[in-house]
């Protein structure tokens, strides 16, 4: 698809993940993978990665872990993926399609039916068997022409949904039709964040690993997985997000 | 350069500014006059300008107007101008040029010799006479290679440089070099944002207008601009800042 193993950034530099993120980015930009609006909707989130100082927040990964066992325990879960996600982490993807079950679905925002099989061909060339992709066959209810496509026996009538990287109004319409949706956006104050069932506030090059692992971990044991589920507050911990971002402009502004 | 009087957005829309600008930097992208990387950068200052209601804030309105007093008294004010500035206020960077006596001078983090062309060309377009653009002949202090490129008879010498939307290295380098730095940020704990004389932390198409506006209302009471310089506190200016964003995220973890 495009070039990998560029990287000409030393792993060991404190902002790796970072820097080469935006690398992937612009290639797969310039690969077609990547439209011009996810790469000023990637510096949205940047921001805030920032200010938690480019790490995953304990709070997150208690959200991560609930996120793999919401996707285990799911009768249908499907993976969404978009242009960005599929630049930053397609193996991630792969691999977490095989740990939950879990369909693929290439769902764009911007969508053409070009960068769609050029998303699917870079899911394959990680070892992704099957992927929903070309030709969505249904409609997110609410959500208007092209932004609302997707497929019926993907998205439309999966009862979970991992929507890494979403817009705030189909991740609405995803739990206005009954789903439980797992997004993840660094952004703690995103539509998409305030509407999901579990919000994870993480960079997805952290994320998604991560959920890979717990999945690994909580496979097989469905009593613990549901648990994990029960005790998960996701009101409650984005709560204790703001007050964390609080209180670190509190010091900032000490004199 | 690239086609005006296309946009779909009706400006009564209460994100008008912001759907605009995202809208201008694309059509700056395909024109060669962004750089992906500023559509990068630009979305990372969006996200704070959502968390300030996407308005000038009365603190960003004092810097403006320190900034344009500090234009109007400069012996040898430049206005530094990259891709996404002259994508997004090519007009206002000609008339701020016009009111404060300022040079215009092309300065580029991704330089190309083409790109530089492309900007000058644009700038010209909206009647800028005096444009420094291709040919760079100097460096500044510090900085390798492209990045430290510019003109001797423009930043160089300088003593007052406004940088609308710089990278932390150049603004630290122009500090060094004893200038008088004036930068447009919407990060307020940027590096270019701490390191500068007087700190704009505001959106650059509403800063800009307002550096137009005061620069006219300023012109010709050299004793009231420096007044204005005299009482300005930069630092407790951002502490003031830093105090409000605390406050927004504080608000949003009341129960």
């Amino acid at each position: 698809m495009y070039p990998e193993g560029e990287a000409r950034i030393d792993p060991s530099h404190p902002r790796y993940i970072s820097l080469r993120e935006r690398e992937l980015l612009v290639a797969g930009f310039k690969a077609g993978v990547v439209v011009p609006e996810g790469l000023i909707a990637h510096g949205r989130g940047e921001m805030f990665d920032y200010l938690f100082g480019e790490e995953t927040l304990p709070l997150a990964l208690t959200a991560e872990r609930a996120a793999a066992a919401a996707l285990l325990t799911a009768e249908s879960p499907v993976i969404s993926v978009n242009g960005n996600l599929a630049a930053l982490c397609a193996e991630e993807v792969v691999q977490l399609a095989e740990t939950t079950g879990a369909r693929i679905e290439v769902n764009l925002f911007h969508w053409t039916e070009e960068r769609t099989k050029s998303i699917r061909a870079l899911l394959e060339s990680k070892g992704a068997k099957d992927v929903l992709a070309e030709c969505p066959d249904s409609f997110l209810e609410g959500v208007n022409h092209d932004r609302g496509k997707c497929h019926s026996d993907g998205i439309f009538s999966a009862d979970t949904v991992l929507v890494p990287l979403e817009d705030g109004d189909r991740a609405n319409a995803l739990v206005e039709m009954g789903k439980t949706v797992i997004s993840i956006d660094l952004n703690p104050i995103s539509r998409t964040t305030l509407f999901s069932s579990i919000s994870i506030v993480d960079e997805v090059m952290r994320a998604m690993p991560n959920l890979v692992r717990f999945s690994k971990e909580l496979a097989g044991d469905e009593a613990r997985a549901k648990s994990i589920i029960q005790s998960f507050d996701n009101a409650a911990a984005l709560k204790d997000m703001y007050r964390l971002i609080s209180e670190r402009f509190a010091q900032l502004a000490r004199p």
